[in-house]
């Protein structure tokens, strides 16, 4: 089951200043050989669910790992099955009607 | 590693009523063995990171089985190192500073 | 327009234990006259969209008053034209499908 | 208050394509002198906190004009008080640490 999703990983209670602990995961992400795009709120992604579910999986046990105490994510997932669908898609399938 | 997560799984392209689909949900989540209970936004569930997405998984699963073309799903998930926490600990912890 | 919503605030910056801020936001919601009830991962109201929104702008302000440096807030809102629906009801419809 | 946000807007009960409607919402972004970048999985914004709310409550009021029953919209607002931050600064701060 192909999956698009989007992950925000919020780590608490290692202050303020987050970026290094995304840029973990983006490290991650780049391993797993998943299509992913960081944005201002959220990394996308989008492959087999369970590449997707793990890979998430890993960030949240790498940050421990690193030391992080406590960690909230948040997580959007799609799936269907009336058409194959990528990432690109659904912003040219926006911008087509604009 | 143990979660504690929400979810909330909105079909699309079946009309208004999605109640029906939240119901075949519950029923997963209640053969799944995990703690779990329904709210007005969503469901939170608790256990191993593993089986509370396997549940999740399952859901999309069973809803595109039953002709559902297209899900989205939002999932809340939290792990924690530093203690031991259930779901009703979260609330009770917030209650007492009230 | 009447809304059902959903929010979780998470204080950053402030340590790995966030129920004190929390407490104030439930005290926030008490005062606002709104329908709201705390659960394991969120805090759900529901009223008029400006004064769900209202309340959870007083949250932010409020907790950055306390000296919360930053705060990521999660939100889920609801709107429907084709009946009225409270929080009970949602659950209602659930429940009498299972 | 400056905000940092996100939002995924979901129409319900109007069929499976719901790239018609995201972009109504873009062209609300648009008027609304707002910076915003459409993505995968939602659109970010940022903004005076009231400014940003307003455009979304828009884009809920529009859609139910265009005949929409119900909509689901899952919105993600940051606030900081610590320093001032634009979108492109959170993603230049997880760059660097790459």
């Amino acid at each position: 089951m192909n999956a698009i999703a989007e992950f925000t990983i919020i780590p608490i209670g290692v202050g303020v200043s987050l970026s290094k602990y995304v840029a973990v995961c983006e490290q991650i992400l780049e391993e797993s050989g998943l299509s992913y795009e960081l944005h201002a709120n959220g990394t996308n992604l989008e492959g087999e669910w369970d590449e997707v579910m793990s890979a998430i999986k890993t960030c949240h046990e790498k940050l421990h790992e690193m030391g992080v105490p406590r960690i909230s994510t948040q997580i959007k997932i799609g799936t269907r099955t009336d058409r194959a669908q990528k990432m690109t898609d659904k912003i040219a399938s926006v911008r087509e009607k604009l």
